[in-house]
Parts: C-alpha cells; sequence; structure tokens
C-alpha cells in the first residue's frame, strides 16, 4: 500500500519563484490527503501530476494565508470540473464561514458536499478513522491557532503462511485469528500457534507534520517514532531571536525536537525567502539529527 | 505620461500553465491601477517585473474566484513586505466582507488603511478622478453582478509656443488661459488668440474593460472611441450556445462590440481553455474588426 508524500510548497510566507508557500499532499493507503493549501497549491498539484479529484481529506493547519488562500480556488476548480463527491476539510472554525461566504459571493453552489471539521486547541484528538489509517491532530505553539497532524496506517494484518497453511490442512475459519495474529484452536481442541503460521505484520508508516510552530517539547509525544517528521524551520539559529518573536522554529529546534522523538527522518520546511540555499538549515540540523534534508517543492518521500 | 497595460492573467476560470486566469495591470499617468487579481496575481506581478507596492488602485469587476482570490495574498504580501500607504478597492460590495473576515481570522491587522468602495450595479458612475485621470464604471451582463471599467486621461493641457510667447513679450497672466486653450485679452485690451500661441493638446488615451459579460450593445457607449478596449471572448462561434448559457461572449460578437464602438485596437481575452491556441479567435475577430488580436499573459499595450 502506498506512503508517499508530494512537497506542493517548501516556502514560508512569500511565494518565491522557487518556493511556493506551504502545501503537502499525502497518499495513505488509497486515501489522498491536502495538508494546507497556499495560493497556488492548485497549479502545483497539475504541475506534478496529482489527480486533485481524488482528494477526499483536507487538513488546515491555521489561518494564516501562506497556509490556506488557495484553497477556495481549489475548490472552486473542483466543482468546475463537474466533482460531486464529497470532501472533509478539518481546520479552525473560522475557515467554515470563510468559504461560505465567498461560495455565496460567487451565486452558485458547489454540486459536491463539504464537511467542515473544525479542529480542537485545547488537547489532541482522533480526527479521522477508517479501516486502514487515523489521523490525529494536536495544538501547535504558534501566533494563531494552529494544529499539527499526525497521518498513521493502523497496524497492519498478519500474513499467512499459505504454503504451511495447505500442508497442514488447516480450516478456513483460521484466518481471521491468524491475520491478527492469534493463536487458532479448532473444534477438536488441537492449537495452531500464529508463531508457526504466520510472518509478523510490515511496519505501520506514520507521518507527522509540525508547520508552523516554536519548538514545543511537549508534542515530542505525537511525533514518537514517525517515519517522517516534517517540522517548520522558517530560520536558522541565526535569526534565534526573530524565531522567537514570531513563534517559529529554527533548523536546529527541529533537529533537537526530532532527535527526542526518534523519528526515521526528518524533513524541514516553511524556509524564509531570506536563504539563498538550503545548506545552513542542513547542516545546522545534521550537527544533530543526521537524517535530516531540506524539501523543495516537488520533492517526494516514501515509506 | 505612460500609458501602458500589461496582462497579468489571460485566461477563463481554470487555470494553465499557459494562461493564469483574469489580472491586468494599467500604469495610467503613473496612477497605479490593478485590474481584477485572480489567484497567483502577485507571483504574476512579480514575473513580468510590476513593483506592486505602487499599486493604488485596484478594481474588481466581479466575484467569480478567477477574477478575485488572488487578491487577500496580495493584501496580505504587501503588509508583510511593510506597507503603509492606503489603498482603494473598487468592487461588489460582499467584498469589503470577505477581505475583512480573512483579515481578521489571521489575528493581525494591516498597517495600511483599505478604502472600499462599493460598484453600482443600476448605471455608470464615476467612482474615481484626480487632476490627469478618471475611472467610470458600467454594468455588464453576466451571471453575477458584474461591472466594466473605462480608464481615461483628462483632456490634456494646450502647450504653449514659448518662443513667439517671448518674442511678443506676453505676460506670464496669460499661460492659464492658453493651456486651457482660451485667448488672452490683457488690461489694455488688446487679444492674444489660442491659435497664435498654443499647440493642440495630445490626444488623451482611455481604455474599456468588459470581462466578464455577454454581448450587449447598451454598453457601447463605455467603449466609445477607447484606444484599447479589451472584451472577453471566452469563446468563438463554434461554442455560441454555451457562450449564451453562461453569459459569456464569442470572439465575433467583442469585434462586433469593437466595431461599433470605433475603438482604436480590440484586445480579447478570458479564453477557455479548451482552445489549443489564438487562431481561431483573432480569425473570427479579424473578419469583422481587423485591429483585433488575443492577448497573452505577458502581453504589454501602450498607447
Amino acid at each position: 500500500m502506498p506512503f508517499s508524500l508530494t512537497i506542493l510548497g517548501s516556502g514560508a510566507a512569500l511565494p518565491t519563484s522557487r518556493r511556493n508557500p506551504t502545501a503537502q499532499y499525502l497518499n495513505c493507503n488509497e486515501r489522498h490527503i491536502l495538508i494546507d493549501c497556499a495560493e497556488g497549491t492548485q497549479v502545483q498539484l497539475r504541475k506534478y501530476g496529482i489527480k486533485f479529484q481524488r482528494i477526499s481529506l483536507v487538513l488546515i493547519s491555521h489561518l494564516h494565508g501562506d497556509h490556506y488562500f488557495g484553497l477556495i480556488g481549489l475548490l472552486s476548480t473542483m466543482n468546475l470540473l463537474g466533482r460531486t463527491k464529497e470532501i472533509h476539510i478539518f481546520g479552525p472554525e473560522e475557515l467554515k464561514g470563510i468559504i461560505e461566504l465567498q461560495q455565496k459571493a460567487s451565486g452558485h453552489r458547489y454540486a459536491f458536499y463539504i464537511h467542515f471539521h473544525p479542529t480542537k486547541n485545547d488537547g489532541a484528538e482522533l480526527i479521522y478513522e477508517d479501516r486502514f489509517i487515523e489521523i490525529t491532530s494536536f495544538p501547535l505553539k504558534h501566533r494563531v491557532k494552529t494544529c499539527g497532524f499526525r497521518i498513521s496506517e493502523k497496524q497492519k494484518e498478519y500474513t499467512i503462511n499459505g504454503e504451511l497453511f495447505r500442508e497442514d490442512q488447516l480450516s478456513l475459519q483460521a484466518i481471521p485469528f491468524f491475520r491478527r495474529g492469534e493463536d487458532y484452536q479448532d473444534e477438536e481442541g488441537r492449537l495452531f500457534p500464529a508463531s508457526k503460521y504466520t510472518f509478523p505484520p510490515k511496519k505501520s508508516a506514520s507521518y507527522a507534520y509540525f508547520s508552523d510552530t516554536a519548538l514545543n517539547m511537549d508534542n515530542v509525544i505525537h511525533a514518537r517514532e514517525a517515519d517522517l517528521l516534517y517540522h517548520e524551520a522558517t530560520f536558522t539559529q541565526r535569526h534565534a531571536e526573530r524565531a522567537r518573536a514570531t513563534r517559529h522554529a529554527t533548523a536546529g529546534q527541529a533537529a533537537t525536537f526530532a532527535q527526542a522523538a526518534g523519528v526515521g527522518r526528518l524533513l524541514l520546511g516553511h524556509i524564509s525567502s531570506r536563504y539563498a540555499d538550503s545548506e545552513e538549515h542542513e547542516q545546522e540540523a545534521r550537527a544533530i539529527f543526521e537524517n535530516s534534508e531540506v524539501v523543495e517543492d516537488g520533492s517526494v518521500y516514501t515509506c
């Protein structure tokens, strides 16, 4: 099952020719998720060949424009192109009114239904769950109400050793037990241990998204052992004072956070347009957490 | 004095890699005017080297997203870059609430003042006037309240023939009379005819903007003898039925309108993404009005 993240915008507030502001697309087990949606995101989605009508879940971290000004345009285009499939939007409660006001002013209703789910700001919450994935939101430390998100595959099923299963002529009734990793006992009391007939499930992948936020070690729990952690690093240590004042993070802080959470890989983004390249950020982060890199528009990460 | 129009977006509702949706920039006698502002306009302004902090007047024709979704992002960027100079926005009255709601959600007030001027939909109106230019708005025929705009230089002053003026030792009191093209009579009753001492003023340039609209010959008066007329031509005759249903115009209709108005040059835009090139539009228009052309993103027109 795919678990693939595409960076649609890697920059901070001001769009540049190199870095669009924040938006990301995650295909998690064929759940198509858009995370933040800056101005220009619909063009980025086209540019990177993503079929955006497949998006069914939209997660908006907060209502600074560089994280959501492209949403109304994307929804409008989805409608113009004939979408009828409902969509779920998770974000600050004011977002509903903003979308609806613009929709009303346009004089036409969309042909698809929008489910708005306001995010909480007083604690973590499971905001979405289905058979294969789950998504939690949790408050970040920024100038306005902001949430991070963690998207995780649910624990996967055990794989049955088909050859042994057939050889020992096991009943099909054993299958659901084995899939869950449980032993099976037949009607005659014979025990068939899962350890013999199954292979352990593949590791479930998870992605933790932290933008925008000052360093907040209380949130390490939400990134714990994620395969991928995206943590904003608007600044480097050189501008630590500016980071503090604007409630953003430095590359070093993001790396400290990644180290404490024991993640697989740290992705740094929301890079201020004052930095000409990624070197300073990567150097600073890697001194603390080796597996760090600055994302670019169009970067793809899988696990 | 400059009179220069830059096309920032020449396409219809759906942005493509070739055509951004509608936005235009007019420098009219150093009045810097933005006309409509689709998503992505701030990036287009940068791309074409326009110093957007100089923009002081914004004209929004209507509240379909492909004409204004980029405005909030542009205003937000203006603020981030330290703008303190006020700005005037003319457009449908609902626009004020849309901007204010998003501004409020962002948690910070702009450091510059926005003057909102709601446009009328029951007749033409002089919406702006200063020493050098004037702007009128007038209702178009679209699915929602929509206004077109005409931006005109005021009648220019007569130029004084300095050589003759000095030769005949005329009083400085004659100057304001001559500038207006009036004869001057001195205290002794001597008459100095303007026709002798002045050159006629240069022609005043004017630009008429019609997007989006079905053909409406009642509006010819607002385009009368404009140097430049921009008229939407979303479709060609081949899709005349679709044009009628959506209250858009065909290239042939735009040309008929230009012909009746006796304009200098017809610019066709808001081209539907279903057309691969401009040939069909230009052929259709030129059969009726020779001086017609389809605009492209980045085209510049001066007069």
